[in-house]
């Protein structure tokens, strides 16, 4: 008998940084896009935005610099960021244990889904490194109106795959993932593989901390995944 | 009258990171290196060794990987980290404030040097992009047996300068300046400007964390620094 109320979890899970390992790729490219219009901002600035939607990017880099953003820039900068990214993309690899984790899942009839402040063709991308089919559940950018720390791209994935955004679990390395998964009512927990520090992420709202996929798989049990033995 | 024993506080600047803005250039350029030699580690995990000695690194690379590294592999890796290092080198920007924090200490006649695990033809460069003179006192990873997290190349610096290491601030921006501090018994400020979480920095033994130089400038009471008003 199974109590009333009682569920197994789903995963979402965000991409860059958390199944794929790009954010330096990303960092890097945002630092040349901004030096292209002659915008000097520390690196390590950029790093701690990485997976925010471009609009609040935006406007924290308005309150860094000292002169007002003309509109022709603004419009520049995701354009410029792209073809940065592109040029660095040849290093791009899944993270470690990222498709052994998701093939883990699937066979243990886990429901799971990705969920990326990143645009369409970037992640489309990022399935295909990973050797995901082409129907992978997948909510973008382009199909919410607020990317994270919003909750609206993990609640589109919690309903695209048919689950209760309660009983989810949301995996990801960024402070934004943590505040979307608290607004969402998810669990969230954190993984280093994005760079930011442990302690950051528990700050964040990180139930639990690892340090890529493959620890995550170790531990699985840890977030109420029975496994066979 | 002065009582005995009281002392006035000398300053150890790290390079990379707290001065000058080139940590994720030397982890992109690791990252490069390691690929080159068919070396796949996860660049978060390049960053968090970003400024500690070279043959650390190397023994914390070997424990990652799987198979044996063997000795060309390894002797390649420094030149080609080199090589890589400089492709990327016209995005490295002095890190704001840095050249300011500089120039009030000596205004101040707070003596000041800078200590690197980097090798000495990149820290001149670095030296040049600060403005500095040639003659700016330095200690570089050539001077010293042990680079960080050992304290050789802040006590050599401190003695370069005439003080007494005990009276000496280091600033640094990464775990292994913030250890080698405590080792060579100097107190240890952290920058956020090198990419690591602000607890990061305090568990490994900040007594205080600024986001970069220039934040460092505005709050350089709080470390001992008497500036007329």
């Amino acid at each position: 008998m199974t109590p009333e109320g009682r569920s197994d979890p789903a995963f979402l899970f965000d991409l860059d940084g958390t199944l794929i390992d790009s954010v330096y790729q990303h960092v890097i490219a945002w630092r040349e896009a901004l030096m292209e219009v002659g915008i000097n901002l520390s690196v390590w600035k950029i790093h701690r935005r990485i997976g925010m939607s471009g609009g609040l990017f935006v406007s924290a880099l308005a309150r860094e610099l000292e002169s007002p953003l003309d509109r022709d820039t603004l419009d520049a900068l995701p354009g410029l960021h792209g073809e940065a990214f592109l040029r660095h993309y040849e290093g791009v690899r899944p993270l470690p244990g990222a498709s052994e984790l998701l093939a883990t899942l699937t066979e243990l009839a886990v429901p799971w889904a990705i969920a990326t402040s990143g645009a369409d063709r970037y992640a489309r991308r990022g399935v295909e490194l990973l050797g995901l089919p082409a129907d992978t559940p997948l909510v973008t950018r382009d199909q919410v109106r607020y990317a994270k720390p919003d909750p609206d791209l993990f609640l589109t994935a919690a309903e695209l795959i048919g689950v209760d955004i309660r009983d989810s679990i949301v995996v990801g390395d960024s402070v934004w993932d943590l505040l979307a998964a608290r607004r969402a009512r998810a669990l969230g927990v954190g993984l280093l593989s994005g760079g930011y520090g442990r302690e950051e992420l528990i700050y964040s709202g990180a139930y639990r901390v690892y340090e890529d996929p493959r620890d995550l798989l170790a531990h699985v049990d840890e977030v109420g995944v029975r496994r066979p033995i």
